[in-house]
């Protein structure tokens, strides 16, 4: 498969998981924190839910059905961004090339528009639409609370938040263990959630995510240094700024770029047993370092 | 059922939820948002929690049962009064008699403590020790996601924010609608979590809890006019100096304490058909409209 393939696999995914979460919100009450709520899930590479709808195609299941999980991750995803991005938080206040929520409404805005998207992805997980057999729905909304919560992501950036506090610096070993949770969590059960739906053994998907996770991460300190605010949507070089360890200041630029290399072999090896029918995924690993978003 | 029965009654429903959040609490790292996490969900009536037990007892479901999904109300519960407190939204540094998590800790914290709380709920629901039967959990994953979400409790906050931004005083209508978004739509789904714990007719639970949530609501815009802020642990008179619609100011406060005693009664005739085995709702209705907290 092409890069121009792999490209415009990746737009439909998005188009679609797009429909989805508008179709959802468009039931809501016409309020400003339904608008703001619309605005933080528009746009975004939606490469959670890609993995999330190429991992189930490998196990027969159609993107009109994918699509409900996928759009529920990416729900997840926004609501961590959206409260991330808080003047308590990250303070940001630029995102995907836009205002961030409070930037654009208010902080108290935020947090409840950050509080029902979470509510949200939940939501869509348990819907009848997101797979017909109830155990599956139940085996999604357990698996996404662990990957998201305080034994998951929220642990990740509580961890971030003690080491910024104390102003230690982080070896390599805890900023692994820090970002496995941080974006490795979530990425991790996009990935795994096609076996999920399929009744599969996760385990094949499991080795691919968590090495595509950590190349993720290391790609996103690399971006940091080397990236373009305009081009990425966001500020960059906070972290040298913030003077926060990274796998780049912990590598060095070369050795970040060889192990995220690395990384993506790994995941690439992991998705042997599946054959050429596991391209898009491994075109997915290939582009996780590629990007300059 | 004297008083003193359904005191203790209800004491006894507050310490197995609290034992079992703290056991969910344990299994978590040892880091300050873990610590902020426990502190949030510590003390409080219960009341949710202790509908969710009386509820479920009606369909011959044991405490050792109900007890999860009665902690996963609390959890939730105990997430939206951390965010609202924030000084973004209500800014509160007092509730139930001890400083505020943001105020204890810090402002990302209790951002944190928040999300990490609402997902937790969602956790304890899809646990199997919920219930054996994946379906009902399901059920009341999708219910509490409803209840909680842009269509419930988000929903009614979002409204009260909106009035107050445009500073226009709300009418009795409006007003009761607010309030069974805000805090009814969790009263109600505690109410009927036994029903779907029993795989029963919700109605009668929800008759019962519908106008259980209107009464709570009433309760505590007088609560807020008579109480103490000692005795109820957070401050008091502050609708009347934000100058918002209350049921007491609509009403006035003879008015509000007809209206909620009218609803109590229509709370207990809901519970007609369950006789002498649901005092302790009945009572429950009652101590709503008594509380000094």
């Amino acid at each position: 498969m092409g890069s121009d393939m792999f490209q415009q696999q990746l737009t439909d995914a998005a188009t679609r998981i797009e429909a989805r979460l508008m179709a959802a919100l468009a039931e809501c009450a016409d309020q400003p924190v339904t608008h703001a709520m619309r605005y933080a899930v528009s746009g975004g590479k939606r490469l959670r839910g890609f993995l999330v709808i190429e991992g189930a195609a490998l196990y027969g299941i159609a993107p009109e059905q994918s699509v409900h999980a996928a759009a529920a991750i990416e729900a997840l995803h926004a609501y961590s961004l959206v409260h991330d991005d808080l003047p308590c938080m990250d303070d940001d206040d630029l995102r995907r090339g836009q205002p961030t929520v409070h930037v654009k409404w208010d902080d108290g805005t935020a947090v409840l528009v950050g509080d029902a998207l979470q509510t949200l992805a939940f939501d869509l997980l348990a819907r009848p639409e997101a797979h017909p057999d109830a155990g599956v729905r139940i085996d999604l909304v357990a698996s996404l609370a662990r990957a998201s919560g305080i034994e998951g992501m929220v642990l990740g950036q509580a961890r971030d938040i003690a080491a910024e506090t104390a102003g230690r610096v982080l070896t390599l070993d805890e900023i692994t263990e820090l970002q496995a949770n941080k974006t490795g969590a979530l990425i991790r059960w996009s990935a795994e959630a096609g076996a999920r739906l399929g009744q599969a053994d996760i385990a094949p998907l499991s080795a691919y995510a968590t090495a595509l996770g950590l190349a993720f991460q290391i790609a996103d300190d690399i971006l940091d240094v080397e990236g373009d605010a305009e081009k990425t949507g966001k500020r960059v070089q906070k972290d040298a700024e913030a003077g926060k360890a990274t796998f780049v200041s912990l590598l060095g630029l070369d050795g970040a770029k060889a192990r995220a290399r690395a990384l993506v072999q790994e995941a690439e090896a992991a998705l042997s047993p599946f054959g050429a029918q596991a391209d898009a995924l491994r075109q997915a690993a290939r582009f996780v370092i590629a990007r300059e978003t």
